[in-house]
């Protein structure tokens, strides 16, 4: 059995495979793993933990939602190696995590829960099959795609119950700076934006998320810890609302992005560092952006503002000679 | 003269030309034929019989917008092969309708009408070249961008007159369920759904229609069928309102997505059918989402939610082996 | 020295080069230039003559921002010719002049100008990998998608402070005609048409500009002049308000789509007049569109209604065999 272990999860090949419940299992905690781009049934595991620990409820959305996912891709023939390194079951997790925190928890969030679940599968391929043109990765693209339409769904369908949390729909307008951060700001801050990656506003949960990281690579924790640090030191800077920026609003999407650009993507030097700066300072930037954007309409900005500023850092990245790719992204 | 007909309309060929007025009608019923896909004229004349039936203003409009974007088509010399299909004739008809719906019928609207038929040429060969990339079908995405340009400039052109149909401009919010669906929604709602794609609330107009569809495949005339009642149900699962049940507005779209992944573009087996059926559950949410989306501007999401999924799940179907393209998609 | 001096600027490249401030000096002002999409540094010099002549703070802030992107682009070990051509140029010098425009010009709104002119040559390399699938020209949209960003963000952060020139957030309603268009609108409008495509709302510096394009092509500049005349004909004819039309709001897109399609794309004739005719009636109409759209964000079209037109229209040439491409595009 102990020969089952790799070091980023279960061993899974063709030649001998694994039962299928453990191959199954392993899958999905990669699944939950890449949604900090980690293919690493570890630090899916102490995701899974971080989540559980803040609420069982939304521990257990993630794992149908991955669950289902997973299965529907498996179903409809995908290539194995995808769903593997759990590819196919990230952006069903988050969807899952994402109904459960802005919808009231009855049956039809359920059922949509895995309908939705299911349909990020498909959007997961046509997005696959739109990028590889680029050859960019599609991230947490399918995730904020059908999250935002649910949301919005709700605006016409009597049955579809919102919770609190959904913003209500307003017109965008300037703002003065409002409370004053202190180094509880700041503290608080740096760990709630590595736990809202998954929409839990939970230090400790932030901390078992860092621990997990640090499992898979060093460089991503510190990457995520960096972005942020950066995210809410900008938002700071610029005058952000102070409980905003205590909340990790302003930092998940930095944390992805420094992940991403800073330890996925690139081979780590002194150029790939900098440019992964610049990105992680933009972010902070865009999410404002985006989320003013979206005031009229009432949905929040999820993880898109990373998926933004991390296509366009890849996309720009191919007239920069002096930044080289990582010989394998994960991805 | 019988030996010019053949199963799909007139026969044309370079060799052995037509008179080019009969040319010209044959491009133009297959123009309005390609509005539910089918390249087949005597589904468009039984289209144009159903919308004349209903309105012999909007009956012209049809017949005017068509002839304009097909004329314009043949004087930037497209290739005949694509004219011939009517491939671009139904995105001009599809716009003047809209516009004679959503506009008063003034002189500067017909004037208007003309004008953007024309530049629905431009469009379509803009969205062809572009999406031609990932071999995806244009659809109607040129009648909706340039419906939603124009109704949207009536917020800065003073001569601009809209109807009292064109949505007023508000901040989506959460609905709850209004009104009983009983036998006579879901009756009337099938059949205006399939009158709604273009634009006729007319229950008569959606059998003539329907009529239309059964000439030219039995197969795409119950996909049709299916689409429409799929959409309404799962609106009324959800708790839409009763009136736009019955009005077909959460059924025209789901209509043309099963239209087009049930009969044209996958080759018929259970396989591509649980794909169409996932398509035409998906897509009333989607409807809602883009119907929500747009209320900030105060424009109608017209057939954008079809274009949307069908897209989607063409995409997606490279990655799925299981699935095999119909021989000819005959767009 | 005088052999430096060639019929576009100054005359430069590797077996021979330049001195490097007179080298950094000449792609500075080609960068300007290409806000017209001249690749010539007299007309960017006239270019700033014009902006200087209207306001100090305006001129100083284009030749930073224009400098920075440019030094950027260096940094970052980007192609020479294209930076050499001023490609990565224009870009910054407009961000940096809608920043002035829009916000007060203190310290934080300095510092965020030079890191959005840096930030510019990122997008700007991002968008030409992406649209060289399409051999499409980037034109001017990441100043467009980087300055809607940042106005974006002032309902966010309350340090970054806007000018009375930002518009308000409200729902787009129907107009009535407003004022009376008279000869001395046409005259201003003509020249505020040009001038607005440096935010420049000033008669002589639109004179300025239109010299400036004049020495580069004379082509050019009777694009210019067409499109801005055009743009307020069209407008007046809809029904626009007296002062938008007076101030060039409906020119600016018109000069540039003119420019692009009637001097830089194609070879010039019969057909492909009649083709950037089309666009430029277009224009005016999109840019109506793409204006209310923006009105929730409380946002402004800047000249994403040119870049959409160009785009839509290079995109559809490739399906019409009687447009020649130019045979230089300069671009």
């Amino acid at each position: 059995m102990a020969t089952y272990f790799s070091a980023t999860g279960l061993t899974d090949n063709d030649k001998d495979p694994l039962p299928a419940p453990l191959r199954f299992l392993d899958h999905l905690l990669r699944g939950v793993g890449q949604v900090m781009l980690q293919n690493n049934s570890y630090a899916g595991l102490l995701f899974l933990v971080g989540i559980f620990y803040h609420s069982p409820l939304f521990g257990s959305a993630v794992l149908i939602g991955t669950g289902v996912s997973t299965a529907t891709a498996m179903l409809l023939g995908v290539d194995r190696r995808l769903v593997r390194a759990g590819m196919f079951g990230f952006n069903g997790g988050l969807v899952a995590v994402a109904l459960l925190t802005f919808l009231q928890p009855n049956a039809l969030t359920w059922a949509l829960l895995v309908f939705t679940a299911a349909c990020s599968t498909i959007v997961m391929a046509a997005m696959l099959r739109l990028l590889a043109v680029w050859k960019l990765p599609v991230l947490t693209a399918p995730f904020v795609f059908i999250s935002w339409c649910v949301f919005l769904a709700t605006a016409r369908f009597g049955r579809l119950e919102s919770t609190h949390l959904l913003p209500t729909a307003g017109l965008p307008k300037a703002v003065t700076v409002e409370g004053v951060v202190t180094a509880s700001t700041i503290g608080e801050g740096l760990f709630n934006g590595i736990a809202q990656v998954f929409f839990q506003g939970n230090l400790v949960t932030g901390l078992i998320f860092a621990i997990g990281l640090l499992i898979a690579s060093r460089v991503a924790c510190a990457a995520a810890l960096a972005g942020s640090l950066i995210g809410l030191l900008v938002a700071w800077g610029m005058g952000a609302a102070e409980p905003a920026i205590r909340s990790g609003a302003f930092g998940y999407n930095g944390v992805l992005v420094a992940v991403a650009l800073g330890s996925s993507f690139f081979a780590l030097d002194r150029r790939s560092l900098a440019y992964a700066l610049l990105a992680a300072i933009a972010t902070p930037l865009v999410f404002a952006g985006v989320s003013a954007a979206l005031e009229p309409l009432g949905i929040p900005a999820l993880t898109f503002p990373f998926v933004l500023v991390t296509w366009l850092f890849l996309l720009a990245a191919a007239l920069f000679p002096s930044l080289r790719p990582a010989t394998d992204s994960g991805v």
